[in-house]
């Protein structure tokens, strides 16, 4: 567990920095990053001198205690429990005044007034948001952070195989991503983030959240897999055919790789997101494709399959600031950006870590508009 | 499309009553609501006199025509498009000053920050919650909702049957989510909320995620699904075992069901909420149990899997009031309360349509400690 104390060192040091007192996290992604236990429904409060305090449901005392480092535990019955718990660690902890960090990125405005609830905390203790030191936190990669983002792009290598291998005409979009899942389940995630499958005129929309549509022949398929596996997650797409893809489809595809092939020559230590972005939308650009892009195609991974480093023109969004040049053992997504030139869209994507000297691609599946039936 | 008139009709109806001008509304499952179209990274501003203006990304725009009620639509690039075009209805609708609703318990500070930035809301616009009028529109489902629950009812069923069908010793928690979900799929589910497996000690926790823990002999298992069909939810558990149960798993099952099915026959057009929960827990209580039992047994379902009406103790952490009495084509969920008397949890949920007389259970599985293997 020794390495969860160093992570909590951590971030009594950027608390310091940002002059906060303690911090109190819901999001489950950061209490795994910071206890090792990321479970719905609990809070850590975590001070700057390094004491977890935990609050979870009554029923999920022993099962916490098995899982997470900590320091004191309650469990709580309900809301209102929940509440009292906050008050009694304040006053434990003897935080009567001074700053305290909430996830302004995570919380909407009700779960926000439960943890700031005057009977929870001390009036005169003020609130500051702590989604920059968490996203500081998680930003490089350990090695066995690496290690288990690998074995996530394992498994959804082997998702994949298997949506692919089911394509045919007449299966639904939803079939496909049953396939994919039951794949990744079976190659032992344990979880995963939703399962894009676009087809046809549906391979242009942003987000290709899979539906009843039935595949035809000729259709293009996106699949998008996000399985997450000892906690850590990879990010996975590709872009096939049912039956032999049209000439301008094979162009497309084409330029495509290039694209993403130029754009993950380029990661290494030292380049800026911006860089890459530009390197991408550079190749279809040049292509004359220019108007045919959307969104930006590199976003960071790791407990989240999408995490900081975010994109300037997503990082608004996500209560985040534009990033700091790529440092090693950061690991980015490359590839989120559809090329549009038919009523069609064309999109690989790949799990890539940040390497002092250049990318390490650690999702394997060949890039190949690949022809199935 | 002439539904979703009417509710846009509803919904300027009570933006009078609330003293609101227009709603901005982001969460998908209100957009779905309101506009036959609920998807990621849109919005749509309707204003009280019913017109409908949506944004949504520009690759999406020919895609949202062909599913949504509106009157207006933009496509933008990126948040910055996003945020101007929001300013450009306001200008379109001439909304100035007033009162604009935003869904608090839905949006993050980045997100509430986006909708209210100085370049998309006029400064003397203010903001208020719009929360409580689309639980108010959601609240009374109509004959097609109800349908499409009762469609999702029997797709549940069929991953309840696939998932029991695939329990042995041996084989991971996450495995058997896996067989439930393909069932899911396959049976006509688009999506699905995350499934619940648990097995041995971990059925007495709050929330089953699916874990790599693999089933043993003697072991509970609860699982609890809800899949996704034509937009609507249904929600079902049942805990079985994995070869015979002890009497002593037998005896805290049947009281379970007793309780579950006296609480069940209770529900009618006019039932408050807690009593249906006094009357649950009073089973429990009477056989001494009093100290074993965690969480609300009922919320509401529709749209989504939990929604209005919430019990009490979760409704603040919703962003909600206590409940009103129940009234007909209201749609809950009972049983999401677990009776732990031993080192591990019993829990068995169905979907219930509040009928002006009583109730109509639409999840028939069988209510038995099933013997696996």
């Amino acid at each position: 567990m020794s390495v969860y104390r160093d992570r909590i060192r951590s971030a009594g040091e950027l608390m310091r920095e940002h002059g906060l007192d303690a911090i109190i996290l819901t999001k489950p992604a950061n209490l795994l990053y910071l206890t090792g236990d990321g479970r719905l429904c609990a809070y850590a409060m975590i001070t700057r001198d390094g004491k977890v305090a935990l609050g979870v449901p009554q029923t999920d005392v022993d099962d916490v205690k098995s899982m997470a480092t900590f320091d004191d535990m309650v469990g709580f019955e309900d809301e209102v429990g929940m509440i009292h718990s906050i008050a009694h660690y304040y006053e434990h902890f003897g935080i009567r005044q001074g700053v305290v960090g909430l996830e302004y990125a995570f919380l909407p405005q009700p779960r926000m007034g439960m943890l700031t609830h005057p009977h929870a905390k001390p009036e005169a203790v003020a609130i500051k948001d702590c989604t920059p030191i968490m996203s500081e936190l998680r930003l490089v990669k350990d090695v066995d952070e690496i290690e288990r983002i690998r074995v996530a792009a394992k498994v959804a290598e082997a998702g994949m195989r298997a949506a692919i291998k089911s394509i045919k005409p007449g299966i639904t979009e939803s079939q496909v991503a049953a396939e994919a899942e039951y794949a990744m389940r079976q190659a032992g995630a344990a979880d995963f983030y939703r399962s894009y499958v676009a087809s046809g005129p549906r391979t242009s929309i942003a987000h290709g959240v899979p539906t009843l549509r039935r595949l035809q022949t000729g259709d293009l398929v996106m699949i998008d897999l996000h399985p997450v596996v000892n906690g850590y997650s990879s990010d996975m797409g590709r872009t096939v055919c049912v039956g032999e893809p049209t000439a301008e489809q094979q162009t497309a595809y084409d330029l495509y790789v290039k694209a993403l092939e130029t754009t993950i020559g380029k990661v290494k230590a030292g380049v800026e997101m911006m860089d890459l972005e530009q390197t991408m939308h550079g190749v279809f650009k040049e292509a004359g494709h220019g108007a045919h892009i959307f969104g930006p195609p590199i976003h960071g991974l790791g407990i989240e399959f999408e995490e900081s480093p975010l994109p300037a023109g997503h990082a608004f969004f996500h209560g985040e600031k534009a990033p700091a040049p790529l440092v090693a053992n950061v690991v980015i997504a490359v590839g989120n950006c559809g090329l549009y030139t038919g009523p069609w869209g064309v999109r690989d994507e790949d799990t890539v870590v940040v390497g002092t000297d250049g990318p390490i691609v650690v999702t394997n599946y060949h890039r190949r508009l690949e022809c199935c039936v």
